[in-house]
Order: C-alpha cells, then structure tokens, then sequence
C-alpha cells in the first residue's frame, strides 16, 4: 500500500486520480493550493500562475478570499472521493488565540480535514504560529504540516522544534525534511518523539537513507505534486530504503498510523 | 548515450564503473572529493566522514594537503579509465592572479583535466572568485562549476552573474541549478548564453521541464554522485522533458559540444 501523505489539490482531479491509479498510490492527503501550475502547458502559462501568487501572498489580490476559495475546492474533493483523499485544513499565522481556536473549529474540524497545514512562512516568523500550537495542544489530533525549505533558515527550524520541544503532545511534521538542514535537524528530532519527517523535495538520496536508520517510524513518503512526480518520488525510496519492514513504514503505515486511518 | 556531467570520485572505483554500466552512463565527468561518504554502511559511520569534513573545511585538518590527495586520487583514476572518466580540477579562491595562473597551470592544465570545480564556498565570497574569471578568461577551453545550492544565497548568485556577464567568453555551469532560486536565474540566464544549468539535487521536476524549454543547449544531466542517485536523475529526466531530442541534448550532447569530447 503506498499513501501519499502530502500533495496540492490538481485540477482536474480525474488527472490526478489517474496518476494515483497509474502509480499504484492508493489514498492522499491533500492540502490546499491557491495557484494551479499544473494547468500550465509551458513556461508562459507558469509564469502568469506564479505571479498571481506573488500578488495573493503580497495582499495584491485579497488573500482571504483566496484562501476560502482554495479551501471549498479541496473540501468539495474530498467529499466527493473519500475512499481517495483526505484532507489537511489552512490555518493562518499571527492570530489571537480565541481566532485561532474559532479558525480550526470552522474551517478545519467544521470540514472533517485530519491536520493542519501547510504553513509556509517567511524567515523570522515562527513566533507567529505559537497560537496554533497552544490551541491544538489541547486536541492532539491533529498534526501540524510545515514547510521547512527556503525561505525557512536553519534558526527558524530550530526555534520551530523548541516549539515542538515545549507542546510535546503536538505532532509536528517537517515538510520537505529541512532542507539544506536534513542532518543536524535529523540528529535533533531522534528524541523528539511529536516530530516526523516528510521526504518530499528531497534533494540527496542520503537524508532518506539516513531518516529511515534514526527515525523509521516517523519518516512520511510525499509527493508534493504537483511540484513533485510520485514516478520520482517511489524512485528515490526504492534507491535509498532497502528493509521492506521501513519501506511499508515509509510507504504507509507510518501515516496510517498517525492519522488513525 | 548518457554521460554524467558531474560526479565525485567514489571508492572503490569498480563500484562507480559498475554502477555506470548497470545505469547505461558511457562517461561521468569526475570532480574530486575531501570526504568518502560512499564508504560509509551507516548514520555512525556517515556521521565520521561529515566530521571530518568540517574539519578540513575549518583547517583543522590541513586544508591543503587533503586538496592535493584528493587530486591525486582523480589524477590517477582518470588515467586508469580514460574511456570512463574526464576529470574537472580543484582551484582555491581568493589567491593572487599570478597565484591562480600558477595553480590552474599546474594542477588543472597539467594534469590534463577540462574544467575546473567544483567551488563551494560561503555566504558573501563570490568576490574572491575574480581572479579565477580573469586567469581564464585569456583561455576559455576551461568551464568553471559552481555550487549553487545552500549556503549561497540569492544575492551571491547575482553576483555571480555579475561576473558570468563581465566576461562572457567564460563558461560558467550554475551547479544543482541555483536551488530554490531556479525561476528567477532562468530567467535571468536566457540571455546569457555562457551560463549553464546543471540539473542535479534539483527537488521538483518543473526547474528541469522549464530549463529544458528555455535554454535546451545549456541544461546538463548530472548525478552528483555519491551524494545522488543515477536511476534517481535519469528519472527525474524522464518524467520532465518528453521531446526526444531535447532530452539527447541534456543527457549527452550539449556536455560532448561544450567539452569537445
């Protein structure tokens, strides 16, 4: 069984149920997305994507409203194919603590998603998602999605895990296994029991070769399409994890597991 | 045909031959290397190699003497393997002019390699790569092969663009394809026609399908190894440029025009 544990919403969605089937994936966890590069058939159409969410992401163009809208077309996913998908609600950073709690009661348990993210910051701003931790410490149910890659530094990544030092009972998943930073937050997170490693946009076959020797319980397999190709992704799993008990850990169950599903 | 534009000596050498072979890669550009992480079964081991890297980068181990076995190491595997292997030498930064002429006379030239790399180098130190433009910009047969990924910055990429556009007669290869910076240095690059886009430790397939479609002539297949994986970049290859003759172009051709080899 192979569970992709985090991929963007692509449109259509019967392309992306193709490429689960073709590719033997057999359930995602699906995350939001405000922009579609898939859609795009060359670098021109790429290029109108991308600068449209430089403009949400700057206030150009309402971030809320994008945000809303993004979250309603992966909820309509979802409902429509359960047996296929399960979903990660958004959650923005810096509000007070009752916002935060009246945004995951609304938009994240009011929707059945499982999780929480992704949380896509600029470098400085970790300070900013205390509040999600404080409000979801008091249901553990729902894990947290970061994305640990640029412009995330390796200062933010550590104040990210005092964090996850500080609310022990909230699971922490460090999306795209920090990067740049894979050994030393690796080396940091063997007792760190709350945090995970998400393999997505992994750059050297060594960070998963290693994960899967310190932390094979908590290493999760991605995607991240549609940045990333599952083709690739089960590639790079078969190249760096050759115990086939770590592998089904990677693959699935690791997941399963910490999603109860 | 398939030829890696950029891997480091790995050990045992019939392993890396092997390797080659079972992939169907005819030649593998070959950088040297400090450190043999290849060798290592697991994290402990890993862990000792890494160390000693640091050491050496921090000169503690005498920086110098372990540059020059690293490029005897190359020297001579080239030599054994001239069908398998082209080699590329290491140059220090930040020494005189005459200083550079000097060494890229004896250690790059000498010893009959075709380039010139791998530098890596911190944050803010691109200025004292000048001398190693001017010294080869009087004999541009020598392409130099930069490290664009962490710890470089954005702003150190610019710089080196800088340099790549003040002397256009030099061929600078933009190593690992400027990281999370690949849009916006593709775009700044397709109007300069000296500076290349290795592929490797690239973490989504849209950098190499949108390098492919701007600048066809100037992507490079590499590996990286030991630090990637072969079936990992060729598929990687595979899943992003669907036009055959484009993908001849990153595999083979436009290393074999750029190297006359």
């Amino acid at each position: 069984m192979i569970i992709d544990s985090h991929s963007h919403v692509i449109l259509p969605v019967d392309r992306h149920i193709d490429l689960m089937t073709k590719e033997g994936i057999d359930k995602t966890i699906l995350f939001s997305t405000l922009v579609h590069p898939e859609t795009a058939s060359d670098y021109s159409e790429y290029k109108v994507e991308m600068t449209r969410l430089q403009k949400i992401l700057r206030g150009k163009i309402n971030p809320t409203d994008s945000r809303i809208k993004a979250i309603n077309e992966l909820k309509q996913i979802v409902k429509n194919y359960p047996d296929k998908f399960i979903g990660f609600g958004f959650c923005p950073i810096g509000l007070s603590l009752a916002q935060t709690d009246n945004w995951i009661n609304e938009y994240v348990i009011g929707n059945s998603f499982k999780g929480i993210g992704e949380f896509t910051f600029g470098e400085g701003q970790v300070s900013k998602v205390k509040n999600v931790f404080k409000s979801v410490s008091s249901n553990d149910k729902y894990p947290l999605w970061f994305h640990t890659l640029y412009p995330l530094t390796k200062k933010d990544i550590k104040e990210l895990l005092v964090l996850a030092k500080k609310y022990p009972n909230v699971i922490v998943i460090l999306g795209h296994g920090a990067g740049s930073f894979w050994l030393e937050t690796l080396e940091e997170i063997v007792n760190l029991k709350n945090v995970y490693f998400d393999i997505s946009a992994s750059f050297t076959t060594h960070s998963i070769k290693i994960a899967s020797e310190l932390i094979p319980e908590r290493v999760l397999f991605s995607v991240d399409m549609p940045y990333g190709s599952p083709g690739v992704m089960k590639k790079i799993v078969d190249e760096s994890v050759k115990d086939s008990a770590v592998k089904e850990l990677i693959l699935a169950n690791n997941i399963k597991r910490l999603l109860e599903i």
